[in-house]
């Protein structure tokens, strides 16, 4: 038998877990502060649910018939679960609804090129209000979460007006203008049926467009927030997902880096699918793995210890009340669980767990504290070790 | 189209979630008190992994074949996973383990019973030692985590020795005891081939059945670490699960209500069934719903508030910075987003969010706490509105 994960998905063994648990919990205390609350969907929606929705990418949608002949799917993204609950629950809930939600989505994606099959998403929207201090409170949300983690990012911002009467493919083709540059994409405006004249004029025509009146104001409100407006740039060519955005569009990118790290913008006409009314909101989609990544390569994360912050030793009646007395004291302790081992044995396991320090007691039944990053030893007793490690 | 969640599963809105989010902390804090750390394993493993290995409830797993022609499932519990883990990465983990992992399961669940289809699981295992201390650490957890969620439980402990040259079938019978009473559990061993006068005897035998060596020397160690042993009582009868059990079992009682919280035992031969060698473990899993639903019972959850302390009333100049020095004081703030809302309507959104405390300004420019429970106003400047809410 192959005694594997399945391909495309993942384990966190503990270092890994408790990196990823200390990134989300961040994300989700600067969610808190601006007063958004945490929702949570099933893994499982019926599938005619999620049908219809995703265009192409429709087929990378898990989904099978169960036992019970119910036709299901597993999450696919937290925007159509979300309008689901929008229009189930539209009387319980507050107008604005400011949710966020931090679960994993799972995809049919190739594989070879890197990607995974189940990853988390973390996701703000604001559902129900045309405000454009909504869109102001969102990007000033990404600056300060990137703050809360020590990154530093520019966001770029776009107005999906600048883009009107222009077709569908060619919006395509000029989104992808900072990935294949400016000759390509005139040649793929050109296959999609414009003149090289008429194609150069679009390109140049957007390039040099000014800033909306909505841009304007967004910008002025976010000044008035208290946001770095320096660590945003207007970019008139900037198309992502034009589908189903309506107003303001912007991707987050780390400074020295490139990839978008986190994206959204305002999509007035997707949420109420359900509800048979529009229903306006604005939000994004964090790129959970990408910002581990960029964070670790900057160095940005703290180094993770153990869970526990001291082994004690012995096992002996003294010390199994040591390690009692500290974990009433609030300091994590590990006690040595087996029998007769040698010290050697216990160390190893010390710093196999990355635990900073060891309790032993020496041959006249006091305690000494082993610091294990430096090897000094202390002899103190357990109040002395208390206030040590606290 | 039917707008609902699916049938088993649930949808968790912001107050529910909240307090989910508020005991898993709890939970995962006592964890790691004792040097527990994180696990996370995919949703879907290899089928033939989990396969074989759950009984009769085998149907009730959720399989399928993926596009890319992969067999899959569901994770289904926690153990199969954790038996992968250990054969998968036996040289890069600590012995012994001490692993911890709180996600959600999925078993095609008779709903009409009230059940679940995808619930939340607390299982905490020390694997790799075949010490009691293991063990009485075990037990302890669980005192300690009910200990920190202020609920009064009984642990009921037994030895799987007891059982010993007792058919499955007998035993089967014997774990009724409590649910079914001592007449009922005599038909059913009679049922099962004894004659009667061999059922009374076995039943009486096991009932005034003395402690084992293995339980007296976990209630010594227990008692050793502080534990008030009066919470736990021997139960000779109790027969939990014996099939892969393999020394002490134990299930957890709320005082005043029946039902178990949290159970486990020692199972020396289950972990090692990937990895081709015999590997010891104990645990326990702990049932979140339930735990949950006696906490509420007994009113032990505290009440939520929104995940934002304060309203502030005002979107203008002076309102978006106060909202900012809130923030950036640690104060979870929301400023009213909607433009031109009478002041009814927003004091509505905080009563309905559960707002604690809204910021107006008044006609002179100055700042007015108001406290959403007593209706009491303050005229307080920025300062001392910041140190009133810290």
């Amino acid at each position: 038998m192959n005694v594997q994960n399945l391909k495309g998905f993942r384990d966190f063994l503990p270092k890994e877990a408790q990196k990823r648990q200390y990134v989300i919990n961040k994300i989700r205390g600067v969610f808190e502060s601006y007063g958004f609350e945490p929702l949570e969907t099933p893994a499982l929606e019926y599938k005619e649910l999620l049908m219809g929705k995703y265009g192409e990418e429709e087929k990378l949608i898990y989904n099978f018939k169960t036992p019970g002949e119910d036709e299901v799917a597993l999450r696919y993204d937290q925007t159509v679960p979300l309008a689901r609950i929008v229009a189930q629950y539209q009387n319980e809930l507050p107008i604005p609804f400011k949710r966020y939600q931090t679960q994993n989505v799972w995809r049919g994606e190739n594989t070879q090129k890197g990607r995974y099959r189940e990853f988390l998403q973390c996701d703000a929207d604001i559902v129900g209000t045309t405000s454009l201090l909504a869109d102001a409170e969102i990007i000033k949300l990404v600056l300060d979460i990137y703050n809360a983690l020590g990154l530093e990012v520019k966001i770029k911002i776009n107005d999906r007006a600048n883009f009107e009467n222009l077709d569908k493919s060619i919006v395509a083709a000029i989104d992808k203008l900072e990935k294949i540059g400016e000759s390509s994409v005139l040649s793929e405006m050109v296959e999609k049926g414009m003149n090289e004249a008429e194609a150069k004029e679009v390109l140049g025509t957007l390039s040099s467009k000014e800033q909306t009146e909505t841009i304007k104001t967004i910008l002025n409100l976010l000044s008035k927030m208290g946001a770095d407006i320096s660590k945003i740039s207007y970019e008139p060519t900037l198309a992502r997902g034009l589908d189903y955005y309506t107003g303001i569009i912007f991707e987050t990118i780390a400074e020295g880096s490139s990839g978008s790290l986190c994206s959204g913008g305002r999509y007035d006409n997707l949420i109420g699918m359900f509800a048979s009314s529009n229903i306006p909101a604005v939000g994004f989609g964090l790129g959970f793995d990408r910002t581990i990544e960029v964070l670790e390569e900057k160095g940005l994360l703290p180094s993770f210890d153990s869970a526990s912050k001291v082994l004690v030793t012995e096992n002996s009646e003294k010390g199994l009340e040591i390690t009692n007395k500290l974990r009433e004291s609030g300091i994590n302790t590990e006690v040595w669980l087996e029998e007769n081992s040698d010290l050697g044995k216990k160390i190893k396991y010390a710093e196999k767990k990355n635990i900073s320090y060891v309790i032993k007691i020496n041959n006249e039944g006091n305690t000494v504290l082993g610091d294990m990053k430096t090897n000094e030893q202390k002899n103190l007793n357990l109040e002395e070790i208390i206030k040590e490690l606290s």
